[in-house]
């Protein structure tokens, strides 16, 4: 294949690069440097190479884009436009307004054709890292001779910030190491950040860093008109067995008055700058939002060649149907999003008879359950395997078939210590479709994936989180292992479920619940000690994110607490109890979930009438809303023999029903109604 | 140089190896593995070229050691007992015991001779960087023709755990540019993490990926035995003017039965084993913790020749004094940790006269009269300059003097988007000693750096985080950019003080305490848009953490606040008063600092009789400590301009002032005194 300019190349890239001006002038906000300097190169990808069909951005097989520089999102929408998908050029009149479909940064779920949120940098790539793991292991389960149904390519532009950044190194190593040869990014070297030359910080030499990770790196060196070079790096990169870097020299704003700039980065142009913009590419100075015919018609045509690739891939799959009818309803049962019919019957059921274990061997033995019934599911730890427990019997690494560790058909990744890309590369395993990621590692490094778990949350993916060594209980490791803060942390980022199992029916609970939402994350925050199974909890119970574990009419006191800690609590209300003060314990796992309850049912569980202990081996901050007296960990922890640590901060049944009693003392002597903390104003 | 044997060097060998054995042993947990593989280097290392005084460990030309593989830890515990730091042999047995000063892995300011915590995987290594620009600078703002007063090196141990993080990428790519020579890294290349081999994860090039940050890069192929080698390859990492790894190959648990496999990773070693070891190594079998007199004879000579380094550096400082008065002055001021004299006079001080400004530029006019006044700070951001506002007029970037960008003894450091990096480089330049670092991003990017800022709290560095664009009043950039979980996150973060000052004297009242404290991290959660000074506001009042901002007697309604959103409670409670009811407002910039204050103050402040409301553009998440009804954001945000966003989410004067009077109606129809959410149980 060799590079076929035709009569619209080069209307098409002076519409991209006037709209995108045009559009961020008018928003008065946004940046047009990079769309203004990827023009070139987005029109040939987009004209020439990707396969996709504007009138239907969820058919199966495309190949995906994502803009990891997301703040050049100008250039995405543009092209959304002209292609042809749901976005209007009203659409991009409001970009950056509210309640638009253009915001700031592309949001996943959001805008029609994004395929992961990007913006905050090195998140992209990383996802693109995750779409491109899918395709691989997709195909090789699914492909038969003769039907190469899933195949297609991830293509990423990226720019420099994006590779500063940690998590796109760790995932950029992995993805040399798993040898994606399916994944081409694109890389904007324009030496231009928002601190003005890269110079000033970035000074590495950057293709051979991607060669150290084991990718091919190709070289463009004329990005801003070399069309023919452009073509040709990017038809390379198919055809090469690794990921494929092509480092694109471009010039940040080209055509503007400012290009190669960082004024151009951030901050719209001036009006007399776009209007000669706009005379040097050959359009009307005078007309904003303005898309020649031309420009609209070569578009449609790349529309109408993508919508006939559908109709073909909707043929191949028909007739697949016929050959392989068992591969081919599970294949497209996982498009659906659907899991197996009564794949919750797997989930384990305890009585109080049943051996105490921790919540990590009881998340183990729920995933060696589903784990055979949900092919869907492909896990993964960030070097804690043996610590985690992830990996269940009879599964097979995900690795490159060459290194007979495991095949594309594997569905256990190994992600190195690398939290962070772990957790974005979940994300894009889960924008792929057809596969729902569950990662793990120790709960005080998912904090290291922060920026993961936020966007994981805010597009929605239900990644599932298997955060083992959830407190204090780790014992020996000490304070820099031991969470403290990460339960509030989780717990106030909107959309996060942050699940903490009491024991084996909350922990199956946390697993159902986690595998039935389709729009949620979950973090499971699981024990590295033994739990006793309580007496009270069921995952009918559970599933509802709180409820009573012990009842007793006309309490002097309610405990609520959550995890390791509320056989603890129970064993102070029984203290306390032979001591002649009833006492309640409440369990909850799950605020978020807690939340959604009907009002009437959560004043049930936490009813008014006696004071609310919370207790915790957490910080305490938040459990206010559910308590009104706090016992927790608002200090570091502490390396010793867990039982002792539980001691030192006096998290024991003695301790509790002594804390207990102060808190019945004080609410006697302070008289009055006792209001449960959860009746509000408003 | 070359590399003289001495008869020593066996037994001293042998003798970390076993020591560490008998460590984790009789904790019955730990990781024998890298001390053992690693004793040859360590030994080498300690024996030949560390600069240091046992005796004094605070000697401030000292050389760092920092074992990025914390985990490893026996092996400094070991080595710093053998030097003769204030650790015995009892402590050794207290390994990973309650309250012992050998914790699970090494901890800052908690045990004698351990330049900074480690364990979290890649912080070592990052904060080293830091360690090492901290060296750079100092010695080019204060060494002198004769007098090369500051020159040690950094020494870092490092696994292949340390070298798959993000963090770690983020801060060698920086080292490279800053080409900081005294740098030298010793990679333990034992190819073993805790997944198995490391060729299931991470195949990448890593010498070829070092190369590329612009390091030299040395091998040693067996750094089991080969002391000549090893010698020779740390001999020349010191005549290097860039950064050096060197790759050393050895075998994990080196002696063990289990040798070079992950089992003898993160498990003791079994008695027999541990027989086997002794004896291989010519110590006797049956005795534990067995140090033999030579090891120590060796030892203590290099302690020896520490305590004369110091005793010529102590001269060489008096001759420098006579010489250089001011200059010596001022060092030794810095070393000691105290600022200059009334520093705190620098800092501006407002009226509601004043124009409204965004909290940033307030913090901007703030560094711009404190740079000047106190050399000791040195700035930088994660490529966000511009928008930071931390760069102020006069400051001179840190570089390497060949860019012609800057010196060494500039202040200032472009980071590049790195904010992971940045956090641990900043716990490294404070380490140091001398040096107050502050560092900037916006406050939703800190959360990438959340791994390096636990470590601040838990070490006790008094890192300053000014954290710009801190809700949605960042605006267009949209909710991907938009902090709603930050303030939880970091409030429930032990020792760490989030402030979020409401105005002028606030903004100065933050920077006072963040500057006065010696042992408290603080983030600066600062507004993108203008806020107006209040009537009220002092700094006296502010750096309390907590004050009456509006008072009124026999109020209705308190309304609490924080940051931009104290002027709209203001607004609000205006609005009320002219419809009778009266309000009054309290501003709480900082929870961490209130919460220290004594209770009579608390209560006197949020004090009984009326109900309190919350407000604040975050997760309302935590809030509940300090009132009883809560207004916030528990939802994502939205792209607009940020008036818009403000109004979309209902944080207004007039909306707040309708939910108050919903507060007020609903406690009068409750009844019953309305008691201080502060007054406690316990």
């Amino acid at each position: 294949m060799s590079f076929v300019p035709n009569q619209f190349d080069d209307v098409s890239i002076a519409t991209i690069r006037t709209l995108a001006a045009d559009v961020v002038a008018k928003a008065n906000s946004g940046h047009p440097g990079a769309p203004m300097g990827m023009a070139a190169v987005a029109h040939v990808l987009f004209s020439r190479f990707i396969n996709a069909n504007p009138k239907n951005s969820q058919w199966f097989n495309r190949d995906r884009f994502v803009l990891s520089n997301g703040h050049g999102c100008a250039l995405q929408y543009v092209l959304l436009h002209l292609l042809g998908y749901k976005l209007s050029l009203d659409d991009l009149k409001a970009f950056r307004q509210i309640d638009s479909k253009t915001p700031g940064h592309p949001e996943f779920h959001h805008t029609d054709g994004i395929e992961v949120t990007t913006g905050p940098l090195g998140q992209g790539i990383s996802a693109a890292v995750g779409l491109a793991i899918a395709q691989a292991h997709l195909g090789a389960t699914y492909n038969k001779d003769g039907f190469d149904l899933i195949n297609n390519f991830t293509y990423v532009f990226a720019g420099d910030g994006c590779l500063m950044e940690g998590v796109a190194s760790e995932a950029a190593s992995l993805a040399g190491h798993l040898q994606l040869g399916n994944l081409i990014v694109v890389y904007d070297d324009n030496h231009i950040s928002i601190d003005g030359d890269t110079n000033v910080a970035f000074t590495e030499d950057v293709p051979k860093r991607f060669e150290a990770y084991g990718w091919d790196v190709l070289h463009v060196d004329d990005g801003d008109t070399d069309l023919k070079s452009i073509y040709e790096a990017i038809a390379k990169a198919r055809t090469t067995p690794t990921p494929t870097l092509i480092r694109l020299r471009t010039t940040i704003g080209y055509g503007s008055k400012q290009q190669g700039t960082h004024g151009v980065h951030g901050a719209p142009l001036k009006a007399d700058d776009i209007q000669q913009l706009k005379t040097k590419f050959g359009l009307p100075a005078d007309k904003t939002f303005y898309v020649p015919e031309d420009t609209y018609a070569a578009y449609k045509e790349v529309g109408v060649r993508g919508a006939e690739l559908e109709s073909k891939w909707n043929a191949l799959l028909e007739s697949y149907k016929s050959q392989y009818p068992t591969e081919h309803a599970e294949l497209t049962r996982r498009i659906s999003g659907k899991l197996p019919e009564n794949w919750e019957k797997n989930l384990p059921v305890y009585t109080p008879a049943d051996a105490a274990q921790a919540s990590r061997k009881l998340s183990e033995i729920v995933l060696s359950k589903l784990v055979p019934a949900i092919p869907d599911l492909i896990g993964g730890s960030a070097d804690l395997t043996g610590s985690n427990l992830t990996r269940v019997k009879g599964m097979v690494d995900f690795q490159h078939p060459s290194t007979e560790l495991g095949t594309y058909a594997g569905t256990y990744i190994r992600y190195g210590v690398r939290e962070h890309a772990m957790g974005a590369i979940a994300n894009g395993l889960s924008a792929y479709g057809g596969i729902v990621p569950y990662v793990s590692t120790f709960l005080n490094f998912v904090s290291y994936a922060a920026g993961a778990v936020r966007l994981s949350a805010l597009s929605g993916h239900p990644v599932i989180w298997v955060a083992t060594h959830d407190s204090i209980g780790l014992g020996e490791d000490g304070p820099t292992h031991q969470p403290i803060e990460t339960g509030a942390h989780f717990r106030a980022l909107p959309n996060c479920a942050f699940w903490r199992p009491a024991d084996g029916n909350e922990t199956s609970a946390a697993y159902k619940w986690a595998l039935t939402t389709k729009s949620t994350p979950s973090i499971l925050s699981l024990s590295r000690q033994n739990l006793p199974n309580l007496e009270g909890s069921t995952i009918d119970n559970a599933v509802k994110g709180g409820y009573v574990v012990h009842e007793v009419e006309g309490e002097a006191l309610t405990i609520v607490s959550s995890g390791s800690e509320v056989s603890i609590a129970l064993e102070a209300a029984s203290k306390l109890q032979a001591e002649g003060i009833k006492t309640r314990v409440v369990s909850i796992p799950c605020w978020l979930v807690f939340d959604q309850q009907p009002q009437e049912y959560r004043l049930s569980v936490l009813r008014s009438g006696a004071p609310i202990l919370s207790l915790e081996a957490l910080s305490t901050t938040g459990w206010q809303k559910y308590s009104h007296e706090q016992y927790g960990i608002d200090t570091f922890g502490a390396s010793g023999p867990y039982l002792q640590v539980y001691e030192k901060f006096g998290i024991t049944g003695t301790n509790i029903a002594s804390v207990g009693k102060k808190v019945v003392d004080f609410y006697k002597k302070k008289g009055g109604d006792v209001v449960s903390p959860i009746l509000k104003a408003f």
